[in-house]
């Protein structure tokens, strides 16, 4: 590459881009690690699209119509936030970047959302921002459906790698953009032909043109060096409107660098004496982390620019209806509906009298029946399993291109990307995103259900046929571990409600979470309405509670979530029969129990008794409830999975599987008599 | 459709593919569940592969040298069943398929490798098929590079329908099968058109023709109802040697069926009248399960058509010398070789004597670099970070289009492709085969991760960076919860070795395994050798041992696992330099100490001392270790994380979060004094 020729044709260009250029450098050898190479190869992209087309005022970096920029190669992370400084962003000043990976900073290895409010999104992760940025670009068009271009008018545009590229995520992602016809929706691909183990081609020599070609989009292939050629490139993307947008641009990692267009490339660029000579090839002459003033003034007033549009954005928003503006703010917040709190306790009260026999994922189609109505929000869809999932509503209509205003989205069997979008939809703003598929594939959809819990979104994972209790399709379809795995998770909520009641009060938790997304376990198979006296509080907002107390002298606890609390209660019934004292504890969330105080968690697991769980899943993560808590219990057994499941219809497989009310019973007299000792 | 026309123009054909369709309706029918469209839409296909085409012999289905057929649309098990029922499969009988989906029987929902000898793969949860084809195509064509095409050549085969061309894998799996020019995997695309959710293009419009011409692929449109297209095709795609081959079936599903073309078609006919009126369609007149004879005369010929030839492979086995006969047999049974033990055990004698302190990952390398040159069936790669998770050795070679005979592959940023393909190739048989990525990504790979141990074969997933030892790359890299995800699951061990001795006695293990995958989790960062007396036993194997003894009075008990056994045994020092008897245990294997007998994990964690465990990852799974066991501790806590990690240098991510030396003997301490109660 001719550093002196691209130089030479656009030179105040070349130097704004190269101030990226330094920074990431500098940042990247300050911080001994970290990748160089990216932010060098896409300066002129980043400079181009920030100077002459991104929407945004780097001073309110929160501002609801601003366009979304996307880093998907998340690795570059010193390209965002060398643009982030350069502009002006009030958070991310030179002392972050002088700070690059360090403890406590904003400016983390990769862009974390949570740091600093300009972060859209977090990535790393290869291929979760280009899916994520179909979740934002499809938020775009249901809000500017309701609320009007005047309010809502952006463009989401996401640098995606050649590894965002190769996910299968990415597969996902461009087929909804492309069936979606997310016209506002604009891709770069760096372009630059290199992994970490070398050239892509090693591994890789898919036709990308033609592949976004097949998925629907519309593709340009530039010079990503050539500041022209990609205004020209942008401009033509933002032109098309009924398709998104891909460009190929073509690019050198570490351009100018000795290691330009090598793997070691890709990495950190910590040779001083190799620094300092591509700084020379780039005509750079500063000292290291410091921009020349004209350079940084510059920048600042592109990070200006667009304050007269979000200023007449503020007037138009000021000119809309009291009531507009309110619920604008409202879903813009992410508050609830002050409805909501009625319209769920008028639902458990109901059900609490007629005492329905339905299976919980048909519960939860009863809840989102009288939720969605009053929680325009709301965005539902699952990944081609609508009917089993009971994920649609009839309200909601279904989004397509012609229906923008359709809140429910047919996601195909692609259950990564729709979690990775439900994500975007969620940082966008406005609107609460919930998604359903069996819950077995929550091993398809996990990389986004943890970047979730990272990112502290409220998504709500809908995962439906939770046990054997799915039956014949077999151990390929039937959980077992998936409860252990997203309870293991940080900041995630997991509910196994037992009924409709539990339910209703598992939505109206999971609907009121800002920063928690929650996994809602649901049964395939029918149960019994067990909270048959209605209660407005929530009992489930404590994680566990006493469903039914011991007569006589309480000799034995069942705890259990779920389906299993049916046979947690006729097991009960067995052994109150036969005169043992037994308590049935209710445990829809383990995460929120743990947060009770411990006086709470002690009234509702006394030491003394003898304690036996029992959950169609493994034991991992029982152990504490059974063994654990102050005062615990001398002796604990634990009924559920041990194995995989089998095909078979579901009673069967309770059966076979042991997971019955007299094994239950069976095991707590054993206990009791000591004839079995504790299995711990 | 003209069903009339396709009978009276093949009318032979029509009748043998309608006898498997004929058994899909009448055993989905019975068993009240399951899908009978797909096998009525590709019966046509079916029968035109299995009779002139597939090299099989059905009564001896472990025939090393048979083609491989996979069906990657799982949910179409009855095809699968009907062909092998109909071929005189010894395993498959008419019983078998009267017992379709119920408990005990071998025709599960979805077919189950570990069922029946001829299913060759799990599958049903969409894309693995297609994926672990190209590991299938992959092993024929290693092992035709080592053993000869005398011995080695085969085809492999798949049909994937819509539902396994949308998941993302499905990208990941065909640019490896491009990439890689697998001029023998040909896989038939069961173009519908149809998904539960209704038809294909509500939620994708992809040109999937396009798509696989994008990624390499030699690839032909044909209507798949049409046996001369279908033969032809087939024919054509054998003769493209350098490309793998797509072939587009337009089918309908449920063909000649009320539900035809429908997403009712797509699940379980049952309707009497419906299913009759259809057989009446098809001119089906034999009674439900019957076929008649002239029909299964036809099919048991086709069964034993590769009679002759497996006989021909047979001869030239017994041609071949002693020693070639002897290693073909080693590697296809799966037996580790007898140099394996010495070699391991030299490396471990070595490591006590010269106390290296190097990483994990880096001890792996030098397993590996002894292992696999005695081990020439081990197939090595990484997901892109062939550096970081050390997995390639010199002699391995670089598996290519023009050296088959490497054992390396070059996997790309495909995480998720990478683990469904080593499943391929470990289920062809032959080969051993590991692959490398960042712990982290054990997300991206769950779903086939979960399938090796469903599927029991014994892939070794080498995922190095295993906690926040990882550093700066932050919480997006940083594993927390994946040690309990791993551990979750039944049939998987996992492995968090220590030092070189524990590597090499995990490497050990995992290479002997045979129905059960390996989790290797190493560190990013130096450990020094702890295990610095040679023993020739296998410690690891017992998942957890005594590392060093109390001296004094036992007081404590401290457990860990890899980077932070360090930790436990500087703790100790301190511990017992005040006096406090103090063990340590090391657990590398927490699901092989369960498999002990009382008296082994009474003797390694007897009741008494305090209790503390240090990991660097989430409490869920330590609870029965720290509270359980018989005589187990009045008190006991736990050192590690409960939140996502943090961009940092890693040694200060260890001090933030409090997993240092310090904050594991202060809390023994506490403990002891009963100052602060323990935290259960």
């Amino acid at each position: 590459m001719d550093i002196e020729d691209l130089r030479s044709r656009h030179p105040d260009h070349w130097m704004r881009a190269t101030a990226l250029r330094a920074l990431a450098l500098d940042a990247v050898a300050k911080a001994n690690s970290g990748h160089s190479g990216m932010p060098i190869g896409m300066a002129d992209v980043a400079t181009v699209l920030y100077s002459k087309h991104l929407k945004f005022d780097a001073t309110k970096p929160d501002w609801h119509d601003r366009d979304r920029f996307i880093l998907s190669a998340g690795h570059g992370s010193m390209l965002l936030y060398g643009l982030l400084y350069l502009c002006g962003d009030p958070e991310i000043t030179l002392d972050e970047i002088k700070n690059f990976r360090q403890m406590g900073g904003r400016t983390a290895g990769h862009p974390e959302n949570f740091l600093a409010t300009a972060i859209e999104t977090t990535t790393g992760p290869l291929g979760q921002g280009i899916a994520n940025s179909v979740g934002f670009a499809m938020a775009e068009e249901m809000l500017r459906a309701r609320f009007g271009k005047k309010l809502v008018d952006h463009h989401t545009y996401v640098i995606a790698g050649d590894g965002c590229l190769m996910e299968g995520v990415s597969h996902e992602a461009i087929g909804l953009a492309g069936r979606y016809g997310l016209g506002r929706l604009i891709a770069f691909w760096d372009n630059n032909g290199i992994t970490i183990d070398g050239k892509v081609e090693i591994s890789d020599r898919s036709d990308q043109v033609k592949r976004f070609e097949a998925a629907g989009w519309h593709v340009q292939e530039i010079d990503g060096h050539d500041p022209d050629a990609i205004d020209a490139a942008i401009t033509a993307a933002k032109a098309v409107t009924d398709k998104p947008s891909m460009i190929a641009c073509k690019t050198h990692i570490a351009l100018g660098h000795a290691a330009q267009d090598t793997s070691k490339g890709h990495g950190a660029l910590t040779d001083g004496d190799q620094n300092d000579a591509a700084k020379a090839q780039w005509g750079w002459t500063a000292p290291d982390f410091e921009i020349p003033s004209e350079i940084k003034d510059w920048w600042e007033g592109v990070g200006s620019r667009g304050g007269a549009a979000r200023g007449e954005w503020e007037a138009r928003l000021s000119e809309a209806s009291d009531s507009r503006q309110k619920e604008f703010a409202r879903v813009m917040a992410g508050e609830a509906p002050k409805k909501l709190s009625a319209t769920i306790k008028a639902l458990k009260k109901q059900a609490s009298e007629t005492l329905p026999k339905v299976a919980t994922r048909k519960a939860s189609e009863m809840v989102l029946e009288v939720v969605n109505p009053v929680m325009p929000e709301t965005v539902g869809g699952s990944a081609d399993l609508t009917g089993s999932n009971n994920t649609k509503t009839p309200d909601m209509g279904v989004f397509d291109t012609d229906n923008r205003k359709g809140r429910y989205v047919y996601w195909g069997i692609r259950e990564h990307g729709m979690a990775a979008a439900m994500n975007g939809i969620a940082l966008h703003g406005g609107l609460r995103p919930y998604g359903g598929t069996f819950m077995c594939f929550t091993d398809y959809a996990r990389p986004a259900m943890r970047l979730a819990a990272l990112m502290k979104v409220p998504t709500v994972f809908v995962m439906t046929h939770d046990s054997i209790g799915l039956g014949e399709d077999g151990p390929t379809h039937q959980p077992v571990e998936h409860l252990a795995i997203s309870r293991a998770t940080p900041n995630t909520l997991v509910f196994r409600p037992a009924d409709v009641v539990e339910t209703a009060e598992a939505w109206d938790i999971a609907l009121r979470q800002s920063d928690t997304p929650t996994v809602m376990s649901l049964t395939r198979q029918g149960l019994p309405t067990l909270r048959n006296s209605h209660k407005t509080a929530n009992l489930s907002e404590k994680g566990a509670y006493v469903l039914a107390e011991a007569e006589g002298k309480r000799q034995a606890i069942i705890i259990a979530s779920g389906s299993e609390v049916e046979i947690a209660m006729k097991a009960r019934e067995a052994l109150q029969a036969g005169g043992i004292g037994t308590r049935v504890v209710s445990m829809p969330c383990m995460e929120l129990f743990a947060q009770q105080d411990e006086a709470y968690r002690k009234r509702v697991l006394p030491g003394g008794p003898v304690r036996v769980a029992v959950e169609a899943g493994v034991r991992m993560g029982w152990e504490r409830w059974l063994l654990g808590e102050r005062g615990r219990a001398n002796k604990a057994a634990f009924v559920g999975m041990n194995s995989f499941g089998a095909s078979a219809p579901a009673e069967e497989l309770f059966e076979h599987f042991g997971i019955t009310p007299d094994a239950v019973a069976t095991r707590v007299r054993d206990l009791l008599v000591g004839t079995t000792p504790s299995e711990f």
